[in-house]
């Protein structure tokens, strides 16, 4: 398999191009019974896509989604599931400039090697383009955590360049703090900071002008999420979760709970408590941890704390600054990229990051379901 | 599936718990013709073993592997290559202290959720001491690395606690320099620089001293591997690292290339430029690029310099020192580890993480060959 | 995974109802470089879309193949392949009569066991206009047999009711024998013994007249196939092809070789015996079998011979005739269907058993790549 | 992947040789909390080991299995389950004679095809011994299916050489029918009609004396599976059963329900009808078909009715008698097998096609449980 496939039991399968007819998705294993319509769709695939504010790219993309199977009467019926987002804004122009020059940073090269040739008109399959079939496999994903637990998935951005958030508690942090400021206006950086968010606006705005670039952080949060998903060894929720975060485009670090931190904290600090939690609902007290630097995963399962992710983003590669670069036969060259791409990848790779989270938990969740469920006898937590 | 398999077309199955009768590994698809011996394998199981040094665990384990399947005549055969290890130093004790109580920073309190029970001998499956097979199995992998392009893969230490090495080319590295010190001893924390390694030694011998653990950071690089390995989208190269990585107990983080660093750079200052690079041996240049910030990936696919990643790998969560934790019922107690833990889990972690990118590059290696090299009429850079 | 795809190294997911938009398939694993078009698609498309004579269904579905992706300039990327065909005879109509209604032999009631209620509108997904996106997939895959070692995949009728044609040799049909009669006229139920084919014309006629249907017997033959493709134990070629031929709906046994002939045979009848054949072009001689009771698999591998096959299929379960079912509520009814059935399905069913084994021969072709060509050192027969 | 793996949620992955140290399976997905122990496995294996009777082979094999992991105090633990059973009867002999040639209808000739060289002291990896940890697995896999929903899986031998029985209900079979006469002794052929069965225990010994071997036909039916087991499309249950049938060697036909007998039917005389069975025990009616024409199969999914499949065994290819053959360098000579072959393979097949549907049911079953016990809100009929 070439890898256009994620997961097991909740399995995405994806095909499309930056340039050709549009992209698709379809997801397999989706439980049967849960209400879904475009409508829904469109809520995520509109945070994710182009235009939105100057620092993203301008690009005109309806990402309009059309579902073709797998939904009947607005519910879904338990068979695949298919969406297709056509392309609109593939500007015929001409390639030759691009069409034999290794752009730095992209994939023009290792697709040549790869393959013995590329599609030289944009990214093609490497371009971030394919994400919008993923934003829209997440929103089934989603539907599916908060049906079954009322789990959810926020992210939001931590870090642009040296302007850094410090985020206590992700519980406390509301989706429309992240998506709006307190006037009701668009918060374009996805900070939940807002007054830092200004700043990185300010910030972005000033590397765009420069035809630059800028890298971040963004941190992705899963809430009220049972313990127990995940499975020993390779399958750990951390390590799928992780997987699920480098594969999309220009992740080039990911950490979880007290994540590179660790490396100089001893156990004694790093290490956090189980307590239990009485509650009026239930006499059973609730096991706990009195801190989360184990950002919510033990032995690679949940354990009923937020699951806590980071992931660094590398500034766009595409630049309106003139690069050095070879062609495809060897030839010393510039290049300099002709317009529309985001001067930081954050925003809009907030909505993508919570999609792969929640792909990733619906499919650990249905795993759990069943291995676990499928028990004869037993006493369960949840 | 229960997550007991890694990889696809070179896929390793792997079962056993540290206080059961052992550990067996089930290697798929390794190429016939390639030879192997138990020899090759005690080369690294002996790099993992316990009671190395002072500063590791002091445990009796042999870990001397049986081969049960796959290797005829010594060389491998094509089929299915099963490797077991016997538990030995399963020492019979009194359980009751930690039967009931959920030690800090394991999976005691997870397993317990997930199955309803858990075998409270020790860490049972979320042992490390699975690891044992994979470090059998990344043998083999190494084995076709080696084969087919002479690629290798070397990890050493680069932190400790706030003690951190700069290494600048991870190509000069040795594998002697890593293992031993210039006068033949051994070189315990397996840290390059070897001034630093000493007082590595000495930091974590004084944590061990407390009672305590401390963290740290390993790297790893795969050198000589050339460009074309990793699929777009989901199995990119670098995500299907992660996950290997990942899936190792106690890794809190990774990352490749400028990382995290990523984040307070431009563009113009992260991207690395295509360079041409004449050689005496052929004609054809050979593409490269100047510097490695991209840590050897572009697209997900390798682009033949070398892969270069880093994993922060957390304190030990036993320690000797008494820590506050609940009981299954949810009543306060407290908790201090018996004995025989490693005060720092790097130096035993480097040939664990070094057998995971292998089995990552050999089905990557293998997969490229199943869809590239059935490419009907093409001109291939390799 | 809910079962929607096929294939490891080559693989297929398909999605789509018989009363939704439209069914899509996504091909995972496509070697880059192959030329594939529309026209190549609708080559096998128009043998098995529904109207091409009177004994076949008289639905009109143009099943006109869209390629969303992985074909870039007339030729295959190596990225994955997603074709699109759209339904366009989705007749409006009251249901209420189906609705609740057990149709005797469709997968009525299961569905409704399995999901908690089913699209009532026509057989949805247990449809097989589903099957429509597998030829398309089954050229492509025909491609890479093709192109790879001249390998193809024919299929024909060989049984209808009592009339039965004996082929002694599948290498000497022709697919224009099957497609045509001598006179270029179409040759309706795709039997190469045409006298026989016109008898089971006028019977299935006479069937059809009576508003009942009738099962058969198929055969599909895979010739130039090397020797060497299929994995010993669980994926044996055979086992692939079977659960391929299993997989289309209707198909109640599947054979090869000597088949269910063997229950009464004595192995010093049913073996066949290894001999040296010689060539003109090479010295070495070729080891083949004097007979083929084995079909062309031993052991799980193909042995070069031709692969053999055959699929028996059930009459329709639509009938125009009055039949006994029950309500969901359990209560007792009949039910009759209007219209629009093939009295026979076994003409249609050619070209999709074409393709599902071209497909498996594709995956384990391509497996066999990944395996076997990347063995450092060897001399092997191909 | 080589193929060593079987089913999904619950996954059987098996490695070893006929000439080895043994055989290991690892079996992943198994729900915690099932009793399981040796005792239990022995059941099978000794229905499947060798010597039972002087009309199967008499090599020694104790078949004693060693529960590896996943097993604490007596029950499963929902980790990994790892069987090893060790070789006892690998004489040491010369093999010069069958070195080089390659024996009729076995896999010799392929496995050098396909891997360069072979294991030449019998079957290696092609060997049905590979099939003893399979109903190692089985018996798991029937444990589940038994706390599950009372769910049982029996085999019988239907058909040696032209001795046919004619089996009208297989609810009514017994294990005890199946394995023992009324008197209590060993019914060595496994044919319930033990009339039949002494003739054709009469008729396999006649054959033993020739030197030469028998085919035949054995039924297997699962019993108290519920309706709703098997997925849409290309993972049927009859598809996944199916390839479950033809893996292990010798399967040259398989058929459920009707078979191949559907070719000369009429729908009208194929078709079941539904029916509502009312009981003493619920008012709401259970819907049953009044045949069972469909052998428990519709659409591919479970339709509560007794799944019923054949399969056919060819004969031995191993035989006393002299037979042709060519060397691996071409050269035309004879080869006559030594001793302790099975004269008639379907005794000995019973138990290993019982263990592979079983294991087929139990990830079904499992696979049923993820997707469709995760509907949020569904009445459903189990």
């Amino acid at each position: 398999m070439a890898g256009n496939s994620f997961g097991q039991s909740f399995r995405i399968t994806t095909a499309g191009e930056s340039h050709g007819p549009g992209n698709v998705v379809i997801i397999d294993g989706v439980p049967p019974g849960i209400p879904i319509s475009v409508e829904d769709l469109l809520v995520d695939l509109n945070r994710r896509k182009p235009g939105q504010s100057k620092i993203v790219t301008q690009r005109k993309e309806a990402d309009h989604p059309e579902i073709l199977s797998g939904v009947f009467e607005g519910i879904t019926t338990g068979t695949s599931l298919a969406i297709l987002i056509r392309n609109e804004d593939q500007r015929s122009k001409d390639y030759s400039d691009i069409k034999d020059k290794y752009r730095p940073g992209h994939a023009d090269y290792t697709y040549d090697v790869k393959y013995g040739f590329r599609d030289y008109r944009g990214g093609g399959r490497s371009s971030a383009r394919e994400t919008n079939v993923r934003v829209a496999a997440g929103v089934v994903a989603k539907k599916i955590l908060d049906a079954a637990f009322g789990g959810r998935v926020i992210g939001y951005v931590t870090q642009v360049g040296h302007l850094k958030a410090e985020i206590s508690d992700p519980t406390s942090i509301t989706a429309a703090q992240v998506e709006t400021f307190s006037d009701g206006s668009l918060n374009p950086v996805r900070c939940p900071d807002h007054d830092l968010a200004r700043q990185m606006f300010d910030f972005i705005d000033t590397v765009r002008k420069d035809g630059d670039s800028i890298g971040g952080v963004a941190e992705i949060a899963a809430i009220n999420i049972p313990a127990g998903l995940g499975e020993p060894v390779f399958d750990k929720l951390k390590a799928d979760i992780a997987k699920a975060l480098f594969s999309i485009p220009a992740v080039l670090g990911v950490e979880y709970g007290s994540g590179f931190g660790c490396a100089t904290m001893r156990g004694s600090e790093n290490n956090d408590h189980f307590v239990a939690e009485t509650s009026a609902e239930s006499d059973t007290p609730v096991i706990a941890t009195d801190t989360n630097r184990h950002g919510g995963n033990l032995g690679g399962i949940s354990t009923g704390q937020p699951l806590v992710f980071r992931a660094a983003v590398k500034p766009t590669s595409s630049l309106l600054i003139e690069q050095p670069t070879v062609t495809s036969q060897g030839e010393a060259t510039t290049i300099r990229t002709k317009g529309r791409h985001d001067p930081c990848l954050l925003p809009r790779f907030v909505p993508i990051a919570e999609a792969m989270i929640a792909i990733t938990l619906a499919d650990h969740w249905l795993r759990w379901r069943a291995q676990c469920a499928a028990a004869p006898d037993r006493t369960h937590h949840i």
